[in-house]
């Protein structure tokens, strides 16, 4: 089956299985290798602009608040008082635009590949909407596993906004990355990760939950609908040293969107539970 | 874009809007028109055996237990004791194997095409599990509308499960139907159908929510995962004469799970209620 624009104007992912997914191209925007991976950005016809990279659809602006909304608010609400927060990877800018909207929150970011920052900016800038210039982001271009080596002990919350369990992203699943993770986070800190599709991805997914559990206390998996990943339903991933995000109060969770005035179109505290209420073929791949 | 069996051997649905899936076709097993519809029966690689009417694929062995689990136990669950329940399509018989779960229930099925049923028992049988010859079941071939005329204040529960409101069931999602299903039902009965995908079916998914809403005084829009439809993201909404399917004790639903022996897949009280929490994306369509 033939993949980027083939057949006619359309971009197909096929995943392992048999199952494939298609969007309908208007236009080729970009399309080069930046020494890390393969970098894609189409405009689209169902999702706008997308940036699509080693041929797999990270992100559009038709639903990069859906992936991002659920990927940043539940860790960060799952916190009592996050102050400092580390973003490994997520070079698309919009986890970092998403923490930001939390007061009194500084945020460091690690990309390794500037490209994907440079371009996103350039072809997507409502993804990251202005937020690498705040002044309470910082942008470093490197290694994330490295970064947290040099910087023990110093994050409430850590969110891994990465490519799947393949290419530059491979070091980010295994036991190994949660022991550093740990360690850069404080004594009460959690880390969020995205964790593969329970419909088509269902080993990298258990395997991910087996290598956090190893390393922090509660780990909790939840899921959110991404219409650009392939089958749309999606899995996010808490590792946690002591607070427990299944047990947050919605008043709680309410008091902070509205002191914030954090604008949501998919997050909100009842739909922050529901998406710990795993159905049991579900909860089953993580036994 | 070619659909069925092309390129190479892939089935594909493409949407409005330019989204399109598609899955690995290993046989085709069937392939006819019914005089209501065309109807195919594939072999597929990720799902199993498929039921494909009119070019949009209906219920598959790999997913049909997340599709009629949602159809079937939220509603029943949200009436106190139902008794009797009719089935207007579902020719599949999946919402008749997963009603007849139920304990003290009987129930009428009316479905318009009885090739439908004829070569999902043939090719399928698993979906309906033998149902059909339950003494608790009675089928009727012929058409729904007319049947609820005939029968008023009948029933405790009605579950619509019907194609996309084109095709045969397009008679299934005006006003005047759910006048028909009003009628059908007793003083507390209440409804629930299948209301389209909310990312590619949008207005759809709103315009039937109106009409329930003009007489039912309880409408409520529920979410599920199903794979083989387009998004995987789908809708279903009850419209409710007095019982409010958001209010059903996780307690009462656990004891009438465990009492009845009900195996579930997918359907949990913690997903009942899931499933009632709607993004506000997704909430602003039905304004």
């Amino acid at each position: 089956m033939d993949l980027l624009g083939e057949p006619g104007d359309w971009y197909f992912e096929a995943e392992r299985g048999g199952f494939a997914h298609g969007i309908r191209v208007r236009e080729r925007l970009a399309s080069f290798n930046t020494g890390f991976q393969d970098l894609e950005i189409l405009d689209t016809e169902p999702f706008g602009r997308v940036l699509v990279l080693d041929r797999a659809l990270q992100t559009s602006e038709f639903d990069e608040f859906m992936y991002h909304e659920m990927l940043v608010h539940v860790p960060l609400m799952s916190h009592p008082a996050p102050r400092r927060v580390l973003i490994v990877g997520g070079g698309d800018g919009g986890a970092l635009r998403h923490v930001l909207q939390h007061p009194n929150v500084d945020v460091v970011q690690v990309e390794i590949d500037r490209a994907v920052v440079d371009t996103c900016r350039e072809y997507l800038p409502s993804v990251s909407g202005g937020s690498f210039e705040s002044p309470r982001a910082r942008l470093v271009i490197g290694d994330g596993i490295a970064f947290m080596r040099e910087n023990p002990a110093q994050f409430d919350v850590i969110i891994v906004d990465s490519t799947d369990p393949i290419g530059p992203a491979v070091g980010l699943f295994g036991p190994s990355f949660y022991e550093d993770v740990a360690r850069s986070l404080c004594d009460d800190g959690l880390l969020a990760a995205q964790s593969s599709s329970p419909l088509f991805m269902a080993d990298e997914l258990k395997q991910q939950v087996q290598n956090m559990r190893r390393i922090f206390p509660l780990v909790r998996t939840y899921l959110g609908i991404v219409p650009g990943y392939p089958g749309s339903l999606w899995s996010y991933t808490i590792g946690s040293k002591r607070h427990d995000p299944t047990r947050v109060a919605r008043e709680s969770i309410a008091e902070r969107l509205a002191r914030g005035a954090i604008p949501t179109r998919y997050y909100t505290p009842d739909v922050h539970h529901a998406a710990f209420a795993l159905p049991p073929f579900i909860a089953d791949i993580l036994e």
